[in-house]
């Protein structure tokens, strides 16, 4: 059967000061249709059943994780003690999924990205489950890119894979976050896409690379899930966490990997880094403005504004962020709001309840 | 005696959202050095002494109003049911200060300008008592423009008057506020004063123009004021002031005078009308960046800041104000501030509670 592993582990400050060091971005509902996990979950719904969807995530983030509000059964949220990087988490959610369907095929995906062409999604990652069903292959999804990103890992497509309608090409090799003219260069190519982190695999085959290449990892967890079900389990994970490298599925599986598929998907994937990226993945009218909450936005053009309660009064701006989120404001040009991080350092200084 | 009534009653909303339906700008802290009417009080006394400082405002304020912070006998804070412009404010007063120095040399002066230049303001407001108890006529203190304003009235000097020491003129006409044209005109003839608002009579003389020219409000005072001490004190007030017409002292009693007087003042005087006047009043390093509050502004330059609670972080910006208020923030660029009104309106309509 499918299973979706969602990870939610990560923890980041750009959305300051609605993300916050105890509310990490994926519990934001940057979008108005809810938090960035909870959309996460909905996308894989119909071709995932719900009990089939697993969260990891972080035991600092307990609060904002109702299994209920997820739609997830409890035991399918699983706790990390600390963020190992991405290899632990997966290999976590695939230890507790063996338990139930040791033949199960997985797609892993961050809990923080936005796609807008949900429909084409679907039909890409129906496409990509069967492909790894067949092919035993870990699969990537590859986002066409729009522009020479500089902030994202690259994947080079070689030669297509199997059955054309499949869409599937082989992985030349994984790239780095590249400077400008490396970026420009890729793009040129024709033959690169963004890394979107999402990844699927066969149950049987993950499990055997990481016994193979993270062999910590793997005796870990396989010490750990004895307890599965009992009450010293989530006792058991912590202890496991202490004798874990912190390292990603790239690096510490996919780069000992002869043969990975990737399978270009243009669903309008947006990681939704900035204030800014949200602005313009959002769409917006003539105006350009987009409001959220109690907001009066008078002859302004381009802002984003955002508040979560009283009221933000905004008059004669253009191409400004400004955000009030409990007791912290932020206003900000829109194409620098890339320097968030470097006011989250100041008010960690300062005001470190509001940081 | 010299006696000070400082008129208070005013209500605004261009400070908005520090000034609030409930919290008008006479009551804000605006330059940091307290709030606007206890600063009005401070510039008075050296030379009036604390128990001759009145101050009329409405009942409506009363909780803005503690006379012991204000430093002035609790009898001495008169308090009008309703506002009826500066001449029944005034009359108020004057009938309170009879019963205690029928003699009284009296300045009266707005509760909601700022004064730049202490020193030379009380200089000039002594030569200016001494004028009045002297000539026996109204004084008014003129402002000498420093740019063509439409938004003050002016005064247009005649001859001088008396010993040239003492800087005052015959007061030739009161002028509305100019149009554009009629202000530059104004300016360059040399020969006009911004109306202040400040002014300065015998309180003989301004009962005897009382009983001529507005015989309401004399009547109601005097018979409210038997009561005066009685505990049906506050009610007399307020039957007076159902019968009591609203009206300026500039119309109601000034336009009468065969001759009034005007002593010229250069002392930085403002009536700060908007956040951008605020701003300018300030003055500022070389960032031009004037803070008030928890805020952190970091490669800003002109703009004003101010925050009650939490934290406004303010990142990238020219010429704007950003205010945080209670539950209410307010962004603009400078030189729109005077819109301010236009915003409360709308708040006013949606979120009634933050207007």
């Amino acid at each position: 059967m499918n299973h979706a592993v969602v990870m939610a582990g990560g923890s980041g400050t750009r959305f300051w000061p609605e993300s916050r060091a105890k509310r990490a971005k994926q519990f934001l509902n940057l979008t108005g249709h809810g938090t960035m996990i909870a959309e996460t979950i909905r996308r894989f719904a119909p071709l995932v059943p719900p009990g089939n969807i697993w969260v990891v995530a972080g035991e600092k983030d307990r609060e904002h994780l109702s299994p209920a509000a997820l739609g997830i059964p409890p035991e399918n949220l699983l706790l990390e003690p600390e963020g190992r990087n991405t290899a632990p988490a997966v290999a976590l959610a695939a230890a507790a999924i063996r338990l139930k369907d040791p033949e199960a095929v997985v797609v892993a995906s961050p809990a923080d990205h936005a796609i807008a062409d949900l429909k084409e999604f679907r039909a890409i990652l129906r496409r990509a489950l069967r492909l790894t069903r067949e092919s035993g292959c870990f699969v990537t999804l590859g986002i066409p890119p729009t522009h020479p990103a500089t902030g994202y890992g690259y994947i080079e497509r070689g030669q297509p894979y199997g059955d054309p309608k499949t869409g599937a090409f082989r992985v030349r090799r994984f790239a780095e976050k590249p400077d400008a003219a490396t970026a420009r260069r890729f793009l040129r190519s024709g033959r690169f896409d963004w890394n979107s982190g999402l990844f699927l695999f066969r149950l049987p085959e993950f499990r055997q690379r990481l016994r193979a290449h993270l062999p910590d990892v793997h005796a870990a967890f396989e010490s750990a899930f004895r307890q599965a079900g009992k009450p010293g389990f989530q006792a058991a994970i912590r202890k496991a966490y202490r004798a874990i490298p912190s390292v990603s599925v790239d690096h510490g599986l996919l780069e000992h990997e002869p043969e990975i598929l990737v399978v270009p998907a243009a669903v309008g994937w947006n990681d939704i880094g900035t204030w800014r990226s949200l602005h313009e993945f959002l769409g917006h009218g003539e105006s350009g403005n987009v409001l959220f909450g109690n907001v009066i936005a008078t002859d302004c053009r381009n802002v984003l504004v955002r508040s979560d309660r009283g009221v933000v009064a905004v008059l004669g701006m253009e191409d400004v962020v400004v955000v009030r989120s409990g007791d912290a404001v932020l206003v900000c040009p829109r194409n620098r709001s890339e320097e968030v991080k470097g006011i989250v350092d100041q008010v960690k200084g300062k005001y470190p309840e509001l940081a």
